[in-house]
């Protein structure tokens, strides 16, 4: 297993997270992008989620978010940015010749900037909205939005086993995004939800998805 | 002006445009970085934002939106992922250490992840929520998401010109975010209203929003 306390790439994680958030934190990403090519990494625990973060790390970070990425002095933020450049230490991730590479940031970005966002305006009206008067409407008016993607997104995967002929980083994007949205939303899409199944059945999904849950649960959250 | 009938570049953009949609679509991101390196490119108009694309288009773009690149037999789409290209070809956009390339990618996916979503969540619930009884609810409820990132990157940016210590195609994205957010969303933070400013008075800004509202005033829109 790729965690390793004397490996030179670094990443950071949370040591205690909140039962709704576990399994969500974007350090998935990194740690599944580095199983798929059995690259170590070790974890730098940081406090909770919505903890005080330690002092230097809004330098790194400047949204105070979680994953960081380190190697040889070089500190990066973004999941996203950060699978590009793992993508481009190992092809078995990010294809070579212009073409494919550029379809493979293409879905990454359009997996962070398309339909993400579509995702997350619902669940922010979901967990806000919860017990409200409003919630009924703004979920009514939102959740097109996310749907007409997602139809799209289906349209275009139709039985395709990946988004492109190889599975590279932006399929590991797209399914962590789709693997968190409101089941209602993959329903009507039997080849999304089986692509998501496909996603999260490889080894590597599954010891990255390990690895996060010991780490995020090493203590009780701090009261918010 | 790079726009050039005969250029080897090619992008889309809409010829029929609403006017809330005016000065907005992401065609501008491309035409704002080839400007500022001074590459021609030539525009390939397709009808408009809710019309129907023209056959074959969803095969280069699978969510049918504006812009797809053309280059030399490479097809790119999503505005974020041709900017990287668009950085790769010109380090004028892109450094080419790998510290100040990875800090410009991390900029350039933090304006389109987590800044962006947070702004298009309310511009959902303020557009399909106009007259609703919902609508203030909603406002209030997500309101602080998009506060608080703004707050990080105002202190990130401090008294900075750009968002590191040159001008890169992270400042593209962020600025054309920022100038498209609701303006009470800016008003606090006086740095991040002069950064706009700075940004958007820029030549190559102002030739590429010229050469936009042109093509994109071609024709009046359909009806929905």
């Amino acid at each position: 297993m790729p965690v390793d306390n004397k490996a030179a790439i670094e990443i950071t994680a949370y040591t205690a997270v909140p039962p709704f958030a576990k399994g969500r934190i974007k350090d998935i990403r990194l740690r599944w992008a580095l199983e798929e090519i059995g690259e170590p990494y070790r974890v730098r625990l940081i406090d909770g989620i919505f903890e005080e973060k330690p002092e230097g790390y809004l330098a790194d970070q400047p949204f105070g978010q979680v994953p960081v990425y380190k190697e040889d002095g070089l500190t990066l933020f973004e999941s996203g940015a950060i699978l590009i450049h793992i993508g481009e230490r190992d092809k078995r991730l990010l294809p070579r010749d212009p073409a494919g590479r550029g379809r493979a940031i293409g879905w990454t970005i359009a997996a962070l900037n398309s339909i993400e966002p579509t995702i997350q305006t619902l669940v922010i009206i979901y967990v806000t909205g919860d017990g409200q008067d409003w919630k009924d409407g703004a979920k009514t008016a939102a959740l097109p939005f996310a749907e007409k993607r997602l139809a799209k997104l289906a349209h275009w995967l139709g039985d395709r086993e990946w988004l492109e002929d190889r599975f590279t980083i932006g399929d590991i994007v797209m399914i962590d995004v789709l693997r968190n949205a409101p089941a209602e939303l993959l329903t009507p899409h039997a080849n999304l939800a089986a692509y998501v199944d496909r996603g999260t059945a490889r080894p590597a999904f599954r010891r990255a998805m390990a690895a996060h849950l010991e780490d995020c649960a090493a203590r009780e959250p701090e009261p918010a």
